[in-house]
């Protein structure tokens, strides 16, 4: 299969990869996956909600949705690029559905159980193998006072990833030394996310930010230098910029959108500042398939045009 | 041997090991074993007592009990499914019963001279190789302090199991962070259920919940979206459901019954709500022998039928 | 050679190594060791008290006792089963005494330096090679900060021991959690031994309990069941059910005897209540070593009879 | 290539690379990059300020930095002798820059969103040798409660960097038990330096000191053996004596120096001070580019005549 | 080269090498070296007290004693037998020094920017082999909150060593849980040289110890058992004894003599006590060359005569 043009540049930019690694292959993969193949643009279905707010929070309201087979028909039937989850849930859908969809180990995960700001690791290389996956995902937090060992951890995984031709997603959330409000300002997600490309990852998740600067010594430089923040392009902006000037692909979240109204128009933000695309979870299973297929068909029109 | 088609499908969801793995095999095995064979359903006899409580506030009341041999051989005469133990009283039996009933390792353990809720590892894939084990138990305390390094232990365990072809048991109980009621509420059960299957665990083991609800960002969910929470069959299915829509096997220790027609109650509970089975061993060794195959005599009955 | 009844007894017990495994072997070299070869019974001289209490506490009563040669040479000239000691001390013999006594290399050691209620691991299994030793020795302090590292580690140890064909000891001794009088409280000590008994270890070493029972959880049932612990020998039964209900050697230290005639009572209480025997250091080096020499026969004169 | 006289006086006094090492080779070849080639003078452009100080606050002054590539290339205008930047900003370069400046991968970082005075190691020895690395770079913190920590990782990944036959550099800042005044002390810095020659650094990295003296047990010295501290030459004289003498290669950062004459008198203190070199980022990547080379070039023509 | 009378008969206490293992080759070697070849007798020259005290206050007041080669050379010169320095200083003399003076490895360090009372592992068996070091050395911390994990690391470190035919020298100096005049008390040296013997050290290195007993545990047995210490000679012989009554090689260190005639009368001391040697840095290099040189010379005497 030829690449489309804008795949092959985005894929030029991994350039530790190049020369005929199966990182790169995967990564390829990626971008030529579901209805958004060839547009460098992705959505990616992330299902790890079970872990970190627990099956019934998550789940109840859309009961079908404890089935992991659920999810991963979801994914599948509306086009999206990839489906990332921990083991336990990759496991019980590896076999029927095999090479439909690319699968992306998510390896650690915290949970509501607990206010401890870590995450334990709970699938590694080995596990992504066995288990047919294209990458692996990893979460740190920055600013937590365990965000250097998360962060060893992330960058562990990934040499033993590469090493084995798998794709690298961070999932990079501050928390801890920050404000709640914080924890999304736009100086606060930037540095997150070049943290990231620092650690070494394929893609970057981060999520979309407010236009509050956390008062912290990395607000100065957003006043003194004239950075534009105040709309959602300007901030997908900042985002891409920091990570390594647009050399990196960045997925975002959108935290929790009122409406589809609201989360088509940071979709459309995404795109217009530059983003590659966006992680969705709960605005899908938590409303009737239907509607969620009406959802991510909008989202990857919108995106696609 | 030829399975019954309950027991295909049981092995059916167990999608990663479908292909030839002896891990399936392990699986088969043990749901063709003691008088259960073949129902989808299991009886397993658990002693890890002495380490949790002692032996004398175990066994005295029993004094035959302190002998290894006396519950291996009890096991396999009242027909259950398997016996799980740690490493010491597994060692103290493996030549007189090799191949007469499996044998799961207990792999970690607490004591009641600390209060540290934490746990021990004292055995592990090797240790299950050489004494000719079906698989390997674990705990993990969600909510302890200890909970991430608890669960990194489990999926390292269970990883190296899966690549010896070893099932994997995860005894999974709430404690640290909800008040003493909360350990077996009906909405921490659940999270903690859905935590063994995410951790990749074969067979889950949960207390069987009580109606009450902690009170904690996983309640609202049962009361908005109206999960039926109210008789001991509506929570076994919470629990099912929660262990992946019931892709999962998963086994119920009754607590502190008071006598035989709660547990029995319970017993039918647990079938009626699509549990798989019981793990019970103070109600079988705290009693004379032959009131305990009673015992058992009676909850395999209502399995059966 | 072949083995008397009562050895072959004993080691048909180890059930997991009994299949032509070595540590067997050393079993059964062990029990045909010294004066009391083949009587099931066993006085093993451990000489880690320099590390423990120091070396001017320990030996300058009697100041030969400086020079481990002293120990070892004493020990072989008393018929006694095995000489235990720290890396150190058994290096320094090694080759002099090659042969004439089964060495057990103490693989962790504490000190009176420190108050903290832990110890560090000196020596492992291939020290115990190089060194030639029978077996391995380790303590574990049930009930302390650190009792679930120190199981850990113990756990771990044994392994490997018994992959090298070693046998194992371990030094029970509960202490922390409890009231000082509690530490030697036959509660704490019958529960102290099972650990170790789960822990796989082939011979437990505990203190010769007192009559206090230790006012916690386990305290109940010596009173509803009645258990027997008002004379030594009562107690020492109480132990050895612990023990499996007899299917592991247990052998106890006396603690601060008084005198010759206390010590050899609690030699005959061990005796008549199953225990296979003593460990006995400081009651052989703290005074001339023909009245030790003497002691030690009249203690064997107890066993054999 | 033959070096110059200088070039192979430097190289003989790293004696235990000095058979065919290939550390030594790869000395040689950083010695003979760059405009400074032959001259034993060294300037490193160092990136790692968007983890140190995030990317807004390090970059946004100068938006083309935030792009790799910028600096890369910028390196190689500029005629210096090495590029040293963490993983992902290597990785984003590796290819297109191939051959056309020594890299030296940071292999540690630290960030403002903590305030713990630790590092994160993000890369290894594996990683230097994956993306063509001439060395690697390492931070400790000297006075911080992590100290030892740190100094194990340093001196373990500078090991395995040698068995490798790359170069190694220390960063060594001093922070945590002195005054933040005394981090850049005299006698402070002149103590970190020579533990970064302790640890078998080929490079040690420190800032320019002060005269301060910092009160603590080395401060006495400095009087009583009159040490001459006023000048910044007698500074750079200092801390080239406590590098073994001057057997070891030290480079220079500046701090905040105020305006480029500033600067360049520091680069004049350094040369007649005998350092070999500076480490210079901010100074360059926060002025527009042509500024930035002008700078590089006086600072190269200093230290060449 | 046929050993002396005593040095066979020193070597023929390390009974664990005794067959043809290349640790008691590398004894011998060390002790038919220097100027004191043959006599059993050794004077050590460690550096280490750049790292320990920083390097101005230990080498500016005789600035050569900056320069790695002075302090070898020094050794050398002065027949001494054997030369003891962090990892970085034998790296910078090993190659213009090769087989001129046998060199031990100092494995780790502690400095005085920190009041931690720990160490950091610097060097290890592959750093020896690489710098062709006869030896490793360690240093311990007895009754340190680390004291537990330094046992550890130089048992873990010395098994190594033994296994590659090195030699292995423990500093062990008390200090944490005791009072500062303790830390040279004689009950407390005496404890702290014997858990060096049972760590397994080959050389035993302590302070000279004062006639203060510290009020703990160990103090009663010198009233009760009358053990003189009053005089350096008879607090020699403590050492020498609790060091397994002589089997082990101690050498001592002079702490802070206030001038040539009492460092003399403490060697003398040691010599006449059955001590082995001295440890001696700063005496040398903190005084002019010629006097470092006589001095030695006058030790050397001493311990010859």
């Amino acid at each position: 299969m030829s690449n489309s043009p804008i795949v092959n540049e985005i894929l030029s930019k991994y350039e530790s990869d190049i020369e005929g690694s199966s990182s790169t292959k995967k990564l390829q993969d990626l971008l030529n996956s579901g209805k958004l193949s060839g547009t460098g643009k992705l959505i990616i279905y992330p299902v790890d909600q079970g872990f970190e707010h627990g099956p019934d929070r998550s789940f109840s309201i859309n009961s079908k949705a404890y089935d992991p087979h659920y999810h991963i028909s979801f994914a599948i039937e509306a086009g999206m690029s990839a489906f990332a989850a921990p083991l336990g849930m990759i496991e019980a859908g590896v076999s029927t559905f095999a090479n439909k969809i690319p699968f992306i180990l998510k390896c650690n995960s915290s949970n509501s159980l607990t206010n401890i700001k870590d995450q334990a690791i709970t699938g590694n290389v080995k596990d992504a193998l066995r288990l047919n996956c294209i990458g692996v995902g990893f979460t740190i937090y920055p600013g937590s006072e365990f965000n250097f060992k998360l962060i060893e951890q992330a960058c562990h995984l990934f040499r033993e990833a590469k090493e084995s031709g798998l794709i690298t997603v961070l999932w990079s959330y501050a928390r801890g030394s920050m404000s709640k409000k914080g924890e999304t300002a736009v100086n606060i997600i930037s540095y997150a996310a070049h943290m990231a490309c620092l650690c070494g990852a394929h893609i970057v998740k981060v999520k979309l930010p407010t236009s509050y600067l956390e008062d912290d010594p990395t607000k100065d430089a957003f006043i003194k230098n004239n950075i534009q923040i105040n709309t959602p392009v300007d901030r997908v902006k900042v985002i891409k910029k920091s990570c390594f000037n647009g050399r990196r692909i960045v997925v975002f979240s959108g935290g929790e959108a009122k409406n589809d109204n609201e989360l088509l128009n940071e979709v459309k933000a995404i795109k217009e500042g530059g983003g590659n695309g966006s992680i969705v979870g709960r605005n899908c299973f938590q409303r009737p398939r239907d509607k969620a297929l009406e959802l991510i068909n909008n989202m990857i029109n919108i995106y696609k045009n």
